[in-house]
């Protein structure tokens, strides 16, 4: 085991497999982290959530910040404790949903004044409010603020974004809460420009951090332009240590990325499709709502384990969707994610096995040749 | 066992506690049956029922045969296997929810033609049809159809629904496809007269039932005029066939009415009011969206060992109600059934320690003592 609590176990051209040892309990990676936004992985119990094989779930900075607040938290012993969530937790710094979800009033270089979405009221967000706010979650994995960019910018804008998010990046780790075990991440900004992300690794490699994540993709820029820039970037990270592509994705981006050596994922797809009658299979997409499986006895697919495909015929599950049955949610949320788990067990295996080449080009053109039907 | 396959261990006053013998395992009563509407109590998955302590869940007929239809189901293999429910469902037989949901069109002496709530088409139920709609189902106790009056009404009125569901209660018990130890039963009606509710016993001992029902009561009527209606009713029904008050009710009302001699219950209480934030605990209902939960680090209710009160504080349960996540509602649905499965767990055992009396005065004081926090 390294230093930073990261250890490969075995690489496979620029794949690798490895093991994070985290205070409260080790990852394997590939891993995909369920998101967990207002302390709960939404239509899921936590013990539902471990039986997925997830260890690692991210808790949205912004969101808990506003309600129930981090001093609430805190005082309730910690995110873990409020959400009965025994494994590790990464949170993310704020930056990404101020963007998203805020009101915007200003961002300066001190930090960023906002409205709340859910009640309008006024907040501050800097990068040192930021990491204390992740310290009082307990967080185990901790993120920097940065600055996300619009897509598309211009490279002026994409450029002065990415020097505050260094800026804000060397203020963070120096605002960070240093305690045994728990690690801080960097993030690589610099959108499409490979110069830019490769400036930016630089910068973050001065400050040094325990891992480093690659921000601002899957904003639009496609498939094969995020993999040009995961390719670009991720030879000049340390191998040492964790990368964590932020945000991403589908199945097929997922196991893209992984080849190229990306060790982190986290992603609302397969939680925010359950909710909306899409299930991801070996075969392609399924949408749940669609006539042709009202009267399918056959399971989501039969080479998943997971409850719901043990349980649960196809024309179940469309009744329960068409009903708006919140076991509809349940279901598709718990067969997604197992989905996620067990398309990365595999891959880990193979790339164990020296066969990671042979294992993406099958499930690639497994699931990309199935069925893609779009969530309802 | 008697050949209704129901035994009763003990009494104690008007009280008993016994067993049903069914196909799919034993029922200890008095009963709760949480409410399985469309194929699914809601916000639970069939594991977690059972693990609430149910082993018997109800069915609606009206809502099974409008989505997704029962000679679907029974293409499926039946509700039983279509649900992923192992153990006894009873279902009900259209009757009520003709009353409350359907756009009525016709009530006639052959049966009731209406329009469906779901989609406006029309459909037909008579006495034979709902009887061949819960064969389909597989259901393993049936429950005849009868006409449910409104209330208040005129004793007219009841008079003449009461002589029809009469005629209907023969039809039914006709149309009833009797297997090895399935369950049909009849259903008393008569309002809150008591001459007319011994005139259904008398016509339904004639037909000759497995068990029967108390129907028509908490619709509007009162708590101590429906204990009036039961205490009246009770006595004049076999002591060796389970007795069952349909769609009752409140914790209190519960208690009450076991201690009068009633066996089984159903009502969606628990799991509606889990969706609405509130909770059922030994002193009292809470309504967890109020402030005051906000930063209360105790669980619901510091007797209970249920999954939700061994896991979470009350502060989480404030936080996910007003979230609006939906494991609020699955956290309060697991915690209300449990404790009203605890609830008669604890009647069962104080009617064989000969304690009734006691016990119910005792859980009364405790219940109504308490903070009653209606549902938000």
């Amino acid at each position: 085991m390294s230093a930073s609590g990261f250890e490969i176990k075995a690489t496979d051209g620029a794949a690798r497999c490895g093991t994070l040892h985290l205070p409260r309990g080790m990852v394997e990676t590939p891993a995909f982290m369920p998101v967990g936004t207002a302390g709960t992985v939404k239509a899921m119990l936590p013990e539902n959530v471990a039986a997925t094989g997830a260890r690692i779930v991210l808790g949205n900075t912004y969101h808990l910040m506003l309600r129930p607040g981090a001093e609430r938290i805190a005082r309730l012993g910690g995110l873990h404790k409020f959400m009965d969530w025994p494994f590790s937790i990464l949170t993310d710094s704020g930056g990404f949903q101020l963007m998203s979800l805020a009101a915007l009033r200003d961002i300066r270089e001190e930090g960023v004044r906002f409205r709340s979405h859910v009640d309008g009221s006024e907040h501050f967000l800097s990068p040192e409010r930021s990491m204390e706010i992740q310290d009082l979650l307990g967080s185990d994995i901790q993120m920097v603020l940065d600055e996300c960019a619009p897509y598309p910018a211009s490279r002026e804008r994409i450029e002065s974004s990415l020097a505050l998010s260094m800026r804000w990046a060397k203020r963070s780790k120096a605002g960070f809460q240093t305690k045994p075990g728990r690690f801080c991440f960097g993030i690589v900004q610099g959108g499409v420009y490979p110069d830019l992300r490769l400036r930016s690794v630089e910068e973050l490699l001065t400050i040094e951090f325990d891992g480093y994540a690659i921000g601002g993709l899957a904003v639009g820029e496609g498939q094969s332009a995020m993999f040009d820039v995961i390719a670009g970037t991720a030879p000049s990270l340390p191998q040492m240590r964790p990368r964590y592509l932020m945000g991403v994705g589908k199945p097929d981006d997922i196991i893209g990325a992984a080849r190229l050596g990306i060790d982190m994922f986290d992603c609302v797809l397969p939680t925010r499709s359950g909710r909306n009658g899409q299930a991801f299979t070996w075969a392609g997409a399924l949408n749940l709502r669609n006539a042709r499986h009202a009267e399918d006895s056959s399971p989501l697919d039969a080479n998943c384990a997971c409850m719901c495909c043990r349980g649960f015929s196809r024309a179940y599950l469309h009744h329960v969707v068409k009903s708006g049955e919140i076991i509809a949610a349940v279901l598709l949320t718990w067969h997604n994610l197992f989905f996620f788990q067990d398309m990365l067990d595999r891959f880990r295996a193979a790339v164990m096995a020296q066969d990671t080449e042979q294992f993406c080009s099958r499930f690639l053109r497994n699931y990309r040749n199935g069925q893609i039907e779009e969530a309802g």
